[in-house]
């Protein structure tokens, strides 16, 4: 079987639990609304991304393609895509050099809009392409890491274009954020490592949408889960729904298996690294690989060795604790496992297609600056969902409509 | 031991669980920062809502209180309230016309401020006592039912003053509504039935936060849970957490147990209590009485046998099914049990006595309109919340610092 | 209403939630199995015992009942099972001397077989009542303690008649210490103190099939829990479980909330209260008052304020800190709240009725000793109980019988 | 690298999560308990078993080694086993003839002892190889099915040696059954679909202790579990978890997922398999690949695509739903992912090895039958699990002891 083949089995694989993107392609295929458009992305280059290309290009958009990621590209997927006439620029494993290459490959189509995931493409137009910037009309961001660069962008005044924050609908939050960070992080550590989680403690640095979800898959396979925050509000909340919480210097000499996933640098860092426990795993499922500190690891470590088990490298500190890097401290759910289900990207890819055909006919009106999804299309995404799972829903009656605006009836 | 002793006594129990308000009283009885403001308030008149008044009048604050629920109102801490020269008006039990005759008094304080929780002391405000609008400066308004109707009135520009919705912090509703709530309401449940939660079917209406905290307790509880919704996106949220989701007419058949908590009325009509099985038990944890039906109830009824169990009357049906009505359909976890745990008010309270500080400070400038806290208070909220409890959370490094504040960094 | 009028109401209430006692008792009223039997029962006089009692009256039994208990008993359900001509020898709040003078009553109907729960009454029969032990030809024990004391005196050759164990029936422990006791120790906690459990840190003494239960519910409440063990498979299996496991001289110092539930005395003591937290709550779910050193507490404490809330004492302590014990150390879930619901007691007392019913026929030929109750009985019980509650379950094919029966069919 | 150094790898990496064989394995070479000992023993060949062959060796035994199922074996831990010089006679995807030859092969050592996984091995020795009966002093058994048949082959007086059921020691039950089969259950149906759990519907057939354990992880991932049973007691068990429990006849209908692990036969056949919804996930996790009806579904299917994910076929039925079968029906957890993790076989291996020991013995003692493992080596294993986690746990007061053992203190 060749690569392309394989590729596109997965690619089916991963549509047969995509109604929801499925459907809208085939109405993008009827009503063409990105006809003529032209399109940049930076995305994960996984079997689920292959089904948004499919229904961009359905809607006749043209479209160029590089990896947000140097690991979690699959060489087969690729391929295939590019049996469909689209520009691949992605590799599984190139090094750093060759990753932006193929960015500003994909920059190299002149995009009308961009698709990013990380922040990484919008930050190159805006500092070595400000050639292209002129034409770009709009984007759209995957992740709660690009929304944080974004923002800060818009802050400042250097955001050039309306960017519609993806991640922020409650549709990507709720389900992809929390669901599929969630299990697709757990099944990554068990991929890596075949090791038991009942009965361990797993410290979960971070307690956003993709922290809890970490949290609630790990306290779902019998774990003692203690919650790192620097968040009041979250640390509150944390521990309401039971989990311990504590400052990572205490969390450090507790932990079985660490899990960072807060969007930010050195969570983990020499000080934590010095008082771990002999055999503690250490995995990332944060956007970067920057939340654990692996140059610290390096320098401390006095021997080091790489592969022990797929994706796993062994770390013998000073006094001769055993510390276990999953991934290189990249993203564990990509690298170890295949990253979120197809079932929970329908959802969010699905808002990604809604959000680029709504940001096409409102482009010409939006000014530079970061946009929330309107909530019309989280609930198209989710109406669309229950639909295809065959789960029905109440609907007001007129008495409940009508009690629902009127504010002069009382107790 | 009389009246106001019983009720000094609960207010003290009340305050050992709420060390966050009672530092905030403590501060505002050195600062005053409410010197010489009138406040007409309208609360459910209990232990916890004392110590709010408490840290109100130490911080100047002139008060007068009527119950924002006839049920709810625990006539020691009104007793007690009183001998600290609070104006209360309220009781047990009262009928309507008292209730709103309560509310009136309350209102002949000629307040700056009021305080409010589900809308009716700010309805009277703007139909029946026009007179005093002039005055009022501000308001906070407590609850969801509450916000719902401000909005419509600030839509309808019907709104003559800035309102707080303090019901919309996030301390607020991911602590008060979710936990104090669900805690609260099986609370009630039980002390009224003793009946096994474990292995019965539990169907929630309503998936916003206070339904979330119900049907948590009840899984918790060992119940199988049915949700049902009108909210598509708040439906997925739910299947996506284990729970099945399901149109009423179909839960209805199902349940042992019914607990709306939707903000809605009629959410169990006639077309439902026509289905339910022999035993099944109604109950209701939203503001108003109006989510079950009773009128259809009484109308259906072949015969009423009223306080089989303490809160508990039992409705014959056409068919011999008996259904057990709570509470008359009111706000079971206040009328059966106690309401919220004074641990979980402590945050709601404080960031009730924070917003009033803020609004006193702010109100000259604010234009009439519902407006969110600030979050710094939630933040303030939790913070100190924390520090009561010894739990250490992290703060960020100056490189973390920089690290979410640059845009320029990549993969 | 009188006092028996009360007590009807209250069995009337809790026979609704017992289908299969019911049934058992219609059949033993067509059968009379028990033509003749006289009995003597130390129980709980609840409402569920009263439903009991009813199902072996109509079998033909005599009985004369004593509490179990001195705080557990509902004088109006004692009341009512007297206008149906039983002896009930029970009062709520009596002393212990007249607690024993009740058990010595209920002998005096000079029993042919015995109830007991937590052996005290076949404890008076082996030392102060030896006449009557030459007529009695079987009991029945319904609780962990009172097993391990059986157990004890049959080792001995102490023990003088056949015991069925009703308490190790899987439906028994399985169903009532688990989740009998798991809800209705929180329900007496909660009706104590109104106290907040999630994020709260309880400690559970005890990981039987008693403790499993109220760590269960206390999770489920969103409590962190803790649990403190004497055996390491008990303990391990916790661990597996997702609880925190720790000595008791650690877990002092962390709880919130103590559970006792190990059938044994002295699990807190003073080297534990000396180092609990101000506020930390005391409650006891084991059988006898023995578990939390009352005495010890009594001795440390400066100062006791009784009933600071229903069935709530205050102990400061020498530094100051304020410990509040529970019902005086006694079963909380009876005393605080109205132990188990009616549905769990269904099935423990169903297999009690049937274990007297087979007791009664294969006395003749059981020599003294602790009998476990037949497979059949726990099936029959748990048939019924489906049956009642319409749920289906599958049956073997004639291939599966055969399949389980060959053990010569390989891989 | 070679076979061998893949293998040593492995099983240098399952060996750091087994302290507790490890330290068996040491003591074992000091006091050489097994010195002379022929074992002929029929296990899954992997990582785990090694490190217990290993424990056997160092305490003086001679191995000959089969493996207990075609698909499970790992070769390169079989390689390097080879070089210990031991005989193994497995190798991954062997024919069914070929597995029964290598179970020949191991049986030509002339075992003293058989360690047996599922029964195969014992029942070759009572029919095809009597003649090495008379030599057989003893044997150990590690699965609920293989302890089904033997108490079959016991009550049927054709046992012909004891047999220690290691499965039913509350270490393997507990520990190995719930939490390494719930683990390893659904991360090889993850590792094998990549299928979003969240959400979806899970159907568990079959609630013993590996049943549980895959129902408790399938609902700590988010699923809705469906539960089946034949035994009416299990069934009430799994509804008071909160579990729904229907018949496999309307359980069909609603599953996206079906995990089997009953230990018996045809548990879905035909007229389930026509019923199940297009997408239906078929996964296995009993000792037997007989569980689902694989004929059944090859004879109705009108085409099958083998491979569409790894280990997984589809099945395009007559109305053109598809159905997902994994690992052709055979135990999914050891196809499809590794097995149980090495931390619980830690325990179970332990439980095994130092039932050998006893088994060595007292072997000269001991009718033919099925023998429980005493529960001291229970206890020994579980002490020696906390002690390696560092985990401290009470221990009785002189008073506590004596209190236990006293029968006649009473209220």
């Amino acid at each position: 079987m060749d690569l392309s083949d394989s590729g596109e089995r997965q690619i089916s694989w991963a549509a047969r639990s995509m109604p929801v993107l499925t459907a809208i392609g085939e109405r993008f295929g009827l009503e063409q609304p990105l006809a003529g458009v032209r399109i940049a992305a930076c995305l994960h280059v996984t079997a689920e991304t292959a089904v948004l290309m499919g229904a961009l290009m359905a809607g006749g958009a043209q479209i160029a393609l590089a990896a947000s990621n140097p690991l979690s590209t699959q060489d087969d997927v690729a391929e295939s895509l590019r049996t469909y006439g689209m520009a691949v620029h992605a590799r599984a494993g190139v090094d750093r050099a060759t990753y932006y290459r193929h960015i500003h490959q994909a920059l190299d189509v002149e995009p009308d809009l961009v698709l990013d995931d990380g922040c990484d493409l919008v930050n190159i137009l805006h500092t070595e392409r400000t050639d292209l910037l002129e034409r770009v009309s709009g984007g759209c961001e995957e992740t709660t890491t690009g929304i944080i660069r974004l923002r800060q962008m818009a802050a400042e005044n250097a955001l050039r274009f309306p960017v519609v924050a993806v991640n922020d609908t409650r549709t990507k939050r709720m389900f992809d954020n929390r669901y599929g960070t969630g299990q697709s992080t757990l099944d990554g550590i068990m991929r890596a490592t075949n090791t038991m989680l009942a009965g361990r403690t797993v410290v979960v640095a971070g307690f956003g949408y993709c922290g809890r979800g970490v949290a609630e898959r790990a306290k779902g396979f019998g774990a003692r889960v203690i919650v790192t925050e620097i968040d009041a509000v979250k640390a509150l909340d944390a521990i309401l729904q039971g989990y311990e919480v504590r400052p990572m210097a205490q969390a450090a000499t507790l932990g079985d298996l660490f899990v960072t996933v807060t969007g930010n640098r050195d969570v983990i860092r020499a000080e934590h690294l010095s008082v771990m426990k002999d055999g503690a795993i250490l995995a990332n499922a944060g956007h970067f690989d920057v939340e654990i500190d692996v140059r610290a690891l390096d320098e401390m470590a006095r021997e080091v060795h790489r592969g022990v088990r797929p994706n796993t490298d062994e770390y013998v500190m000073p006094g001769g604790n055993r510390l276990l890097l999953l991934a290189e401290g990249r993203l564990v759910n990509l690298t170890a496992a295949e990253g979120h289900p197809a079932a929970v990207m329908d959802m969010s890819f699905s808002a990604q297609a809604l959000a680029v055909e709504w940001l096409v006919g409102e482009r010409a009106n939006m000014a530079p600056g970061v946009y929330d999804v309107p909530a019309e299309i989280d609930h198209e995404v989710a109406r669309l969902k229950l639909a295809a799972t065959g789960i029905g829903i109440d609907t007001l009656t007129l008495e409940q409509e009508a009690y629902l605006h009127s504010w002069r009836v009382g107790s």
